[in-house]
């Protein structure tokens, strides 16, 4: 065994970088070891709060990210930042995570951020984050940001792997929220309205209200109601409050038992897609069936063949 | 073979209802008749225009099935009204297709009414109800009304299986759309604002302005533009503007090839998503998967076991 997981659980920030690696590789063998050192490292891992942020291209994501990081690294804790961009990776600023766009917090011992991976193997780019979690967590990192842009189902992904999700927005009505993708607001923990500053400030409070008024339609739980905020990532406003609210609602949600509960849902969805996964997997290594594929899709597409008569002959060469 | 396929091929309704039984069937022999019979059906199916129209309850979706289907007949085709109702059967009004709710147009000889099939085996209902199609479109049926009320997924189930998905709106802003679903207006091809009558027709023609706007902002194809229009069924007006619109749609779709390739797709999706299924239904019926269940959900629930060593043997047993 080469990897020195005891300096991966001691913090060491380069063991840490090594087994996210490990775990981004596309090589069976580095597969392997990836699993392995993600097996040891499990009991320690899950000691974190996984907050999801995402937020239409200028919100001001990657300031917002800073602040707040920043602010949680005086406030005692280790942060870690990763993002999931299924288009990565792309030039320009929409590689999230990008370093150079958080300047001062990635000068800093107590932050560790990491770019998105590229387009993967199995899982997906989803799958290398949410191994890339606990590895981060069994490296002692306390608050971990994963940060998404919306394209694809990455919000719906990132939704699904984080205790806490969070929709950045721009002061403003209706044309901004045109931006933002149907149905990621049923998502939303919270939506934190930023840039309210100079100007802003009015209209920023404006949209509050009628996010407000909007947010109580849509979902509920029992412990917690989706909360509308403003602040200003730029001019340091609020980001003190925003930390607050997530600590109110890990006080709730784990009163109530359902801060573990959303864990292991997510444990158990996530186990079952990657059985989903691996069978796709299986057909798609399987000659027989790629052999037989365009025909059967080209008897379904002339209306020679029915959907199901076409799928039994799928089934029936696995 | 007890079936009579010319029967059904003539028209005959006894025939074309005895055959969506065996379709809506759960018993095994009853199924693979049903198989015997789409397969000898496909050659005649496809000659309709498939409409889905769905609606929040109280929009007036039977009131404007009716009016609609009674104008079509009158133009000489026949109709087929089939629903997508996952939740039911379910006591009352909620269950779709309900002759009772198209008084006039249950009794003509042009229509053909089936209500929703109950809660079924693979694939479900959208499939029950994809497979009626093919067997109404043999029967003759020009026109195929696919109706569904917002439950589960029942919206995108059926805008994947038609050529033209229509959303019925009623007239007034804002709180209206807070019941229909997000992303169901990405998928409309056009918005009809139903009760423009009397009083409301003023409030109708606003409503109407405002969601072109919106609608510009949201999907397009190269051919089409997602139409909205107003319409009341109650007094019959504009249900002939409503089919002028769906003979331009099918003119422009088919001058660009789009007609065709769109269904071709479904069917490709189609087979796809049996595969699915057959593949989940195959580790559903595995005693040894079955067994091993909940013990790999307990680990993963409570992180003794990474998922993907989990769903790993879960895939050994197959």
């Amino acid at each position: 065994m080469i990897f020195d997981l005891e300096k991966l659980l001691s913090g060491n920030r380069r063991a840490l970088a090594k087994a996210i690696t490990l775990v981004e590789s596309k090589l069976d063998t580095h597969r392997v070891e990836a699993q392995h050192i993600l097996e040891q490292v499990l009991p320690h891992s899950g000691n974190s709060i996984r907050i999801g942020i995402t937020g239409v291209p200028g919100v001001g994501k990657s300031t917002f990210i800073e602040a707040f990081g920043l602010f949680l690294i005086a406030q005692g804790k280790r942060v870690a930042v990763l993002a999931v961009d299924p288009s990565s990776p792309i030039a320009g600023g929409s590689i999230l995570g990008d370093k150079t766009r958080m300047e001062e917090l990635s000068r800093r011992e107590e932050a560790f951020i990491r770019p998105s991976p590229s387009e993967g193997a199995l899982g997906g780019v989803a799958q290398k984050t949410r191994e890339t979690m606990l590895l981060c967590e069994a490296a002692g990192y306390d608050v971990i940001l994963v940060e998404t842009v919306g394209v694809g189902q990455s919000e719906y992904q990132v939704a699904g792997m984080v205790d806490f999700f969070m929709v950045l927005m721009l002061p403003g009505g209706g044309d901004e929220l045109q931006g933002i993708k149907k149905g990621i607001m049923e998502l939303a923990d919270a939506l934190v309205i930023n840039k309210a500053d100079g100007d802003s400030e009015r209209l920023a409070t404006l949209t509050r209200q009628q996010y407000t008024s909007a947010m109580n339609l849509l979902r509920h739980t029992s412990f917690w109601t989706p909360q509308v905020m403003t602040c200003s990532a730029l001019k340091n406003i609020n980001i003190d409050a925003v930390w607050g609210m997530l600590v109110d609602y890990q006080i709730k949600a784990r009163q109530k038992g359902a801060f573990d509960a959303k864990r292991a849902q997510q444990n158990r969805d996530w186990m079952h897609q990657l059985v989903n996964e691996m069978l796709h997997l299986k057909l798609s290594q399987n000659t027989e069936v790629q052999q037989l594929m365009p025909t059967l899709e080209a008897g379904v597409e002339s209306h020679r063949l029915t959907a199901y008569a076409a799928a039994q002959q799928i089934l029936e060469k696995l």
